[in-house]
């Protein structure tokens, strides 16, 4: 999608340990515009799938699957990180690693709000190493919810998640990916 | 707002310590239709005040800040909860009691996107305490910008953060006031 690749290029920054900050437009301050446009695009690419809901994960994924969602006239679920007084005993969860945060934290839905009928469409901002991935479809799985695909915004080409979930039949969509990101330098898949 | 409210009588449930679970449509599954007439309805009520960003807290205000500053065509921020790789050090920073939570924590913005010329705008899906707008509002402090307002969809008018901020100059705008949580039953101001 070239004008997120435009915005990585102009905007994003790379810091070591593979590390690409887009903080400025994606992750922390929200350039609503160019949100509008991505999730445009995934409503496009799973458009006659029968998609009846979009999942993600908090936070840095909301406001995406959130547009996507509206995009797609759909409810959209977020899984939350952190058990709370305010959430349900009764939900779906799994363990997820974070190398962002370097822990381990437990992620789940509410089980009345994830269906055996439904059929789902992930939405994140990265896909990485896959692991909040798996751990979305994990959900999926114990509700007995079918996975249609994933959209992803910017997909790390270099690390393995892409390769292994692909592997495993699941449906990935990225707008952008990168191969490879050395000496402050970005490059790009096609 | 009536439409709100009616979603509040017929989804919302009440549990003991004051809580109010809107989960079904507001903050774990989301109703995008209704999130986007609430932030229809806030960008109205703070249309021509010179507002240039919406400023919100992870992670259930993201959805509607994000669908304000949609409505509004500004970039929206959202102040984080906890320190990660992926932040830089060079933000400012308050601490936060969380009564769902039952933890004090930290929230944080990076000086970048926060700047002394800017007219903010706060959203969040709940005011009861009001510390967590406060929380914002400190960070707003620190880096000289100016509060226009805060944008709340939920309001506990039977606790003291309403009032208290009011009584600091701040205007606040409620979509719905919640009077009273008795007995499994709610009643509403006006």
């Amino acid at each position: 999608m070239k004008v997120l690749k435009e915005k990585i290029l102009k905007y994003g920054r790379v810091y070591p340990g593979n590390i690409l900050k887009v903080d400025s437009f994606l992750n922390h301050q929200i350039d609503m515009r160019l949100i509008t446009e991505m999730g445009g695009e995934f409503a496009r690419r799973y458009s006659g799938c029968g998609v009846n809901k979009v999942l993600t994960i908090e936070a840095s994924g909301i406001i995406l699957a959130g547009v996507v969602a509206c995009e797609m006239c759909l409810p959209m679920l977020f899984a939350k990180k952190a058990p709370t007084k305010n959430i349900s005993d009764d939900v779906y969860t799994t363990s997820v690693m974070s190398y962002t945060h370097g822990r381990v934290y437990d992620i789940f839905v509410s089980k009345e709000f994830l269906l055996s009928t439904d059929r789902v469409l992930i939405i994140d901002d990265f896909l990485a190493n896959g692991v909040a991935i798996e751990g979305l479809s994990e959900l999926i799985r114990q509700a007995g919810a079918t996975l249609v695909g994933c959209g992803i915004a910017i997909e790390k080409g270099f690390q393995d998640g892409g390769k292994r979930l692909r592997g495993k039949g699941i449906r990935i969509e990225s707008l952008v990916t990168v191969d490879g990101m050395t000496d402050n330098a970005l490059t790009f898949a096609e």
